[in-house]
């Protein structure tokens, strides 16, 4: 399985940034060819390393191959071009493969 | 279902991490109580934000009483006072619900 991991940084106007979230991205990310699980967090708690991220986002897909066919999608472009329209405090995000311990 | 996420960065020196990680981290994380899954992920490719974290690790509890009390725990605390001792590049870790999307 791998992970698209993508940690937002809090947003100049959080409500704008949930309003564009909600109505927009999810509904853009839930288009994505192959995509096995999307889920998100919020409200998280620090634990260590100070500020914790606004907004969390786990996307899942079986392999790389489903995961670079995804993005290079039409839907997948649309997604990726959504991002700086509402991710005003940065983001930071990457994928790699998941490895059951 | 809550999610502990650790975002680790790239250590001093990532041969010395790595075998602590393995043989040391692994083994304490494992015995934490009521730990439903713990992976990870290594080598990850970034898409945004630049550098992408060395390791990340995501353990999960099926609710925060449960989390909380696996870290208050003999083996919580063990698990705690290890990431010091190896994680020299820093480390960030927060605790979320999961939100299934």
């Amino acid at each position: 399985m791998v992970r698209f991991l993508v940690l937002y940084n809090t947003p100049e106007d959080p409500a704008a940034f949930d309003r564009h979230y909600r109505e927009v991205h999810i509904p853009l990310t839930r288009k994505l060819p192959g995509l096995r699980r999307y889920a998100m967090g919020r409200h998280a708690t620090a634990i260590r390393g100070g500020e914790p991220y606004y907004l969390i986002a786990e996307l899942e897909w079986d392999d790389m191959a489903a995961l670079q066919k995804a993005f290079q999608s039409p839907e997948g472009q649309a997604t990726a071009q959504d991002v700086p329209t509402f991710a005003s405090g940065g983001v930071r995000s990457m994928v790699y493969e998941v490895e059951e311990l």
